[in-house]
């Protein structure tokens, strides 16, 4: 995994994913990249709003990052909403409508479409709240205190 | 707030709080540092455990330091365990009984005595859970991209 220390060079998703996170930011929702919902799976982008709502956001630098990814349906169990980040110049048509959708490049972000709610079961939330808190902290940690 | 970025100099009680740290990452608890339970309210360090465990720990680095804190009974009712953090020449015959014990320096630490457990209500701990994985977050997201 690059690009989770400050010093890493950020890959063309990973810069997207940047802004993405600088916008939620703005919006109260709290944002961990490249977080693993569970062992195997990693999503770009997981968003804790200010209510405990949580988001999926996965970046596509390009057509083919896209159209290779066979994996993103299995995203949206573990969300109440799902969005994808795109340059400006990504053929959006390509996207699924039903999706909620984010323009995005490296310093910022603007939500499109809002992508449809599906709330997730209580037991899952609750899991998955933990686990992003422990997954962030230790990562919070290992930059505070490199030695851990 | 000072000694929450990596190259800012640490306190004696932040020092002691790193060693905790480090120990509690050895357990699988994930720590955040002067976490805010509350607005108006500071604790040291909250660790998160793997089942949810929530505990709290109070960094003491000299006799003052702890006779002249009137605070440290409100923070029981954020945690499911309570604890000290002294170093080896803390006199912890001051420290009351029911409490937990942790013996630290700035690059380890020894759990001594258990704090004994009083469950937190389940609304709480969700909300507390919901505030460590934000202010985590938050943090991180501050260290990587302080452009935030």
């Amino acid at each position: 995994m690059t690009g989770l220390s400050p010093s890493d060079p950020l890959s063309a998703g990973q810069l997207l994913a940047r802004g993405v996170c600088r916008h939620l930011s703005g919006h109260d929702f709290a944002t961990v990249e490249e977080f693993t919902p569970e062992r195997g799976k990693r999503v770009d982008v997981m968003a804790l709003g200010p209510r405990g709502e949580i988001w999926v956001i996965e970046c596509k630098s390009s057509r083919v990052d896209f159209t290779s990814d066979r994996k993103w349906g299995g995203y949206l169990e573990w969300c109440d909403r799902y969005f994808w980040a795109v340059d400006v110049d990504f053929p959006t048509e390509l996207l699924p409508d039903d999706t909620g959708l984010i323009i995005a490049d490296a310093y910022n972000a603007e939500l499109i479409r809002m992508g449809p709610e599906e709330k997730l079961p209580p037991a899952r939330r609750k899991a998955l709240t933990l686990r992003f808190a422990r997954q962030a902290a230790r990562r919070l940690q290992g930059l505070r205190d490199p030695r851990v």
